[in-house]
């Protein structure tokens, strides 16, 4: 049996399952303080004996193997998470291999295996929710450099219409700042779900996400995109997004997935809200076929 | 003896050299006519009798070997080499082991194995000159995914001061549209070694190029990133972009190669312009070892 968490500022989500991917169990524990939350997420995968686990986490964190911090929390703002030892302490507690990196890497890798790039050897995930984030597979790695992608607060031209300031208290109005599902409500003056019918509120959010999908294509060239979290459920933004992206682009990248093929090749996640979880266990199976 | 050829738009460079990345001799062949100028090229190696080549082209190229167009140059403009199949050529002229990527990413890689990032598996090349372009490695691998990447066009804000509009055929003010020399030129009326002492003309190339950077490394988080091309030996802007870099960033990416370091970590190429043939180079020895 392999374990699998995604760790998110709300609630761990923790599963075991087998090497095809499939899920067994799995329970949420609510995020509250290290204290509070670890003892039951590691009771739970004692219980199930699990051989070997992946975990994808809420960040920012150290996935630098050569550092002395690696699998550390980092600097989040969040009570109690902040240099919080997740890897170490979950090493100490288990006694078994145990694989670490950001929640939106590990979906990404979860949308490869088992969703909506499977056969690729490339893809990216970009969540639209309470936050932004992205993960990616880059020539079948997950990807990572001096540390992971922070791709949630790439700059975005304004909107000539939108005097919103923007939200991010780094850079005010970058994507994240801009888009994410709290600049929605901020802008709007509701949430984006009871705001479905207003054309202009999607028009203006395709408009952001586009801008910020063109710096990607641009950079990694993905073989594919993958848009989830809360904001994207409402699924009339992708058409307005495909357009735009196609518009920004201009013919410049002339390849048919982009020019042609676009409903294929920016899309929602096919695992739905279990593309980080799923990621996890293919987590866990990589670092078992490594040892 | 190993055969690198750094191809551009407006000359060949055609080298021998050794594994250890020496060039033992090198020509320059003007780039007319893929019928003029490939023969002299061809006789080049032919001389030399080379085990195994390298080639970093111009671009757009087709660099997914899966494909039945890989090794050609694909939409450019320039006159004969539209669809010019250069690695078919190669190969059915010479009978040996052939590798082939775009001139900036295999730039990177001259960068990554004998110039500024030494011992690094990452590192982006950029290069602002005539036009703007960017290669990477990643993870040891030079990046590739849907297709090389097409860095020098991604969107930047307008400078609040700057009314030129841009010359990108495709996007008018993306990066390249606003930050490439001739953009230097239009806008300030004299070519940019002419205005080597007007502050102001730098600080705006600056706000440009810093927010390509901030999107790079918000992206595929570089360990590395060298700035290189006509533009950049004007050594008063590496200043003006870490300054800025940072500022965009906002402590954003907490780490000390950025927020301590960035002296040493946004640097121009420590090959000056052999980053390129000593890259294309590095790419025929790795095929040598492969095959």
């Amino acid at each position: 049996m392999l374990g699998a968490i995604e760790a998110g500022g709300t609630k761990f989500v923790c599963a075991v399952g087998t090497e095809d991917g499939t899920i067994i169990e799995r329970v949420k524990i609510d995020t509250l303080t290290p204290e509070k939350t670890m003892p039951e997420v590691i009771s739970f995968f004692k219980k199930h004996h699990v051989k070997a686990l992946g975990i994808g986490s809420f960040g920012p964190v150290d996935i630098d193997k050569n550092s002395p911090t690696y699998g550390n929390i980092t600097s989040t703002p969040k009570p109690g998470w902040a240099n919080f030892p997740f890897l170490k302490t979950m090493e100490e507690a288990l006694h078994i291999p145990i694989e670490f990196n950001t929640d939106v890497n590990v979906a990404a890798l979860g949308e490869l295996t088992h969703g909506a790039a499977q056969g690729l050897d490339s893809c990216l995930y970009l969540t639209v929710g309470t936050g932004v984030g992205a993960g990616a597979v880059v020539q079948g790695n997950l990807l990572q450099g001096l540390s992971h992608p922070e791709m949630g607060h790439v700059l975005v031209k304004r909107h000539p219409e939108d005097t919103f300031e923007g939200f991010c208290p780094y850079h005010k109005d970058c994507l994240e700042g801009m888009a994410a599902g709290p600049a929605i409500e901020k802008r709007w003056g509701k949430k984006g779900h009871e705001l479905q019918h207003q054309q202009e509120v999607w028009e203006m959010e395709a408009f952001y996400l586009a801008q910020a999908l063109m710096q990607y294509i641009l950079t990694i060239s993905p073989k594919r995109i993958i848009m989830g979290g809360g904001v994207m459920k409402q699924a009339q933004i992708f058409p307005l997004v495909r357009k735009q992206v196609q518009e920004l682009l201009n013919g410049y990248v002339p390849l048919p997935q982009i020019t042609e093929q676009i409903d294929e090749y920016i899309v929602p996640p096919a695992l739905g809200d279990d593309a980080g979880i799923t990621g996890a266990l293919m987590l866990a199976k990589q670092i078992l076929e490594k040892e």
